[in-house]
């Protein structure tokens, strides 16, 4: 089966982690900390990093939040990002505390600061993203477009693009966040056919976690199938590493990052042999019981005796099950027949035959 | 903004619901309880429509599961499938019973059982659905193939398909279901090539509900977004409604759904004036206040200066938090300041100026 066939982009360095030019997909979260509180904040992005995430933004609003930086920045070697709204010098501050990339709106930045800004982050290697966001274009262009539309988007993000560039910043990246899927997939669309710098996607206030994770998982996934996207960030209210594990779900959904455990458990339905909540209660015991695994590796659990054979043989472990018992397959074999109560454990024993503890 | 431009299918009716022909898609879900316990059935159905379900399809393994059937359709006028296996007498009772749509894999029936069926769907105006998953194909089709492949599962469909217009059925919804998203993405793009029926979209045995809800939303964003897909089911190990309300999001979030309350509120980060809980506080809080509301409505919770104003003006009524109070916008305009212990307050009565409770 042919994966999906990602647009060639230039590529950009992030401390240790490369956008574009066929780099893996990264994925990205932002700090919900006051970046003064600088323990809790290093507290977060270590968290967030322990989860997979490959690149940690942070706001920096003021000077004790640069001076903030720079203490995280001694206590991790995670690739960290300053969001600066306003006051190029806080960009400055930023570099100098050890960012290793600018996000700014260089709409909000007077020219003579984004020289300066430019010049520090060329000598330092410090990329920048160009980060317009649907809540915050020009009025200017707005108005120019009767309002938000794909092209004021678009506009924006281009016009900020040349803002940056006129200033002197080689390595860029550029996101258009809006609210709407639709706008989002529409707008990325646009400017990939119009530009070759790395993307970084994600849209805007995506709201409260299931609804927010649906319209992050329909906009980046119909982009990324699309073969557009080089860094990812699900924005969503809530703990941010929960934003890790969604952008990590979503990339894998894709064959896009490999690794970690997936389960595929059925639905279960009037035809199920155990009841709903027993299987769903198997189900997340597996899946703590693996929780650490690293490696990748495919667990069906399956209710019935309609597509349970067929989906566990498919799997590395499967578990087909049947009235008070199931069959259990390792790597489309059937092994032998396991009682109710040893469902969990026939599991994870099997796994740890293929995956051993000091590998996971 | 162009929407998504569906492509064109046949049409075939289930009840009141009309699926493909450029009828509004559909929301699918199946009942988890067993058939036979009619009173625990009906509820769940009841549930399922009461969310937003359109149609419900319920396992019929036996004659009691039939008769459990027959009870229910006097206690609902929602669209009911009967999911059949093996056993063709329970197709043609289930018709009897009132189903308005039969689910078979016909592969698994034998073709003298299918002309049976098929003169009954065709005398009660009922619909099958040719529903065909990875786990369930054919081994003659499997070892062409050389195992599971997208060809395999579009063969294997088309196969039933022509199984089923053989013994005469003629309205007819194919679904292909595979557990892994690109696969399922190619196939469904493949035989909608192939075919002009309307296609019923989903994951086979998508799990656990954050991975479920994930794979579920990149697969059928992928599809609704291409054109693809007349009705959608998700698949989640746990209860059916959170199935019927994330398949609502994902159609929402594409604008192929009108209707309800969207709230859009920022991740919050450390340039947030009020607490990352707080706020997620305070969308919780006024999610359950507009739970009602069928009308569509967008509401804004911005924690921040620097984009909030702007996505809180392209709400219906949004709100701009500052430190210790908040700009209230209603369709575009300013309206007043509110104190924090307001907020919620103050949301909920625009709304309520905007939506009556007796439109809601």
């Amino acid at each position: 089966m042919p994966g999906v066939e990602r647009r060639m982009t230039r590529q950009v360095k992030v401390r240790n982690v490369l956008i574009g030019g066929g780099a893996p997909i990264s994925v990205q979260s932002m700090t919900k900390t006051d970046t003064r509180d600088r323990e809790a904040t290093l507290a977060q992005v270590l968290r967030l990093t322990e989860a997979g995430c490959d690149i940690v933004r942070l706001a920096i609003p003021d000077e004790d939040a640069a001076r903030s930086l720079a203490w995280i920045r001694k206590h991790t070697d995670a690739a960290l990002v300053a969001d600066i709204h306003f006051d190029y010098r806080l960009g400055l501050l930023a570099i100098e505390s050890g960012a290793d990339k600018i996000r700014v709106n260089p709409g909000n930045i007077p020219q003579r600061g984004l020289k300066e800004l430019a010049a520090a982050c060329r000598a330092n290697g410090v990329p920048v993203r160009v980060g317009v966001n649907s809540g915050s274009i020009a009025r200017e262009i707005l108005s120019r477009h009767g309002g938000l539309t794909v092209a004021a988007l678009v506009e924006s993000a281009l016009q900020g693009v040349r803002l940056v560039e006129d200033a002197g910043v080689t390595d860029i990246v550029i996101s258009l966040k809006a609210t709407d899927p639709l706008m989002t997939i529409q707008a990325y669309r646009e400017i990939s056919n119009l530009t070759d710098r790395p993307l970084h996607l994600g849209l805007t206030e995506s709201g409260a976690p299931r609804s927010g994770t649906v319209r992050s998982a329909v906009t980046l996934g119909v982009l990324l199938a699309g073969g557009i996207g080089d860094t990812i960030r699900v924005s969503l209210t809530g703990d941010p590493v929960e934003e890790v594990r969604v952008g990590l779900a979503i990339l894998r959904s894709l064959g896009l990052r490999e690794g970690g455990v997936e389960i595929i458990s059925c639905p279960t339905c009037g035809r199920c042999s155990i009841g709903l909540d027993r299987l769903a209660g198997i189900a997340s015991e597996v899946e703590r019981g693996v929780s650490g695994i690293r490696a990748p590796l495919k667990i069906a659990i399956m209710g019935c005796e309609v597509n349970g054979p067929g989906e566990a043989r498919e799997a590395d472990v499967g578990l087909a099950v049947g009235r008070g018992r199931g069959l259990l397959f390792v790597r489309g074999k059937p092994v032998r027949q396991v009682d109710e109560k040893e469902f969990v454990k026939a599991i994870l024993d099997e796994v740890r035959r293929i995956v051993p503890p000091e590998e996971g």
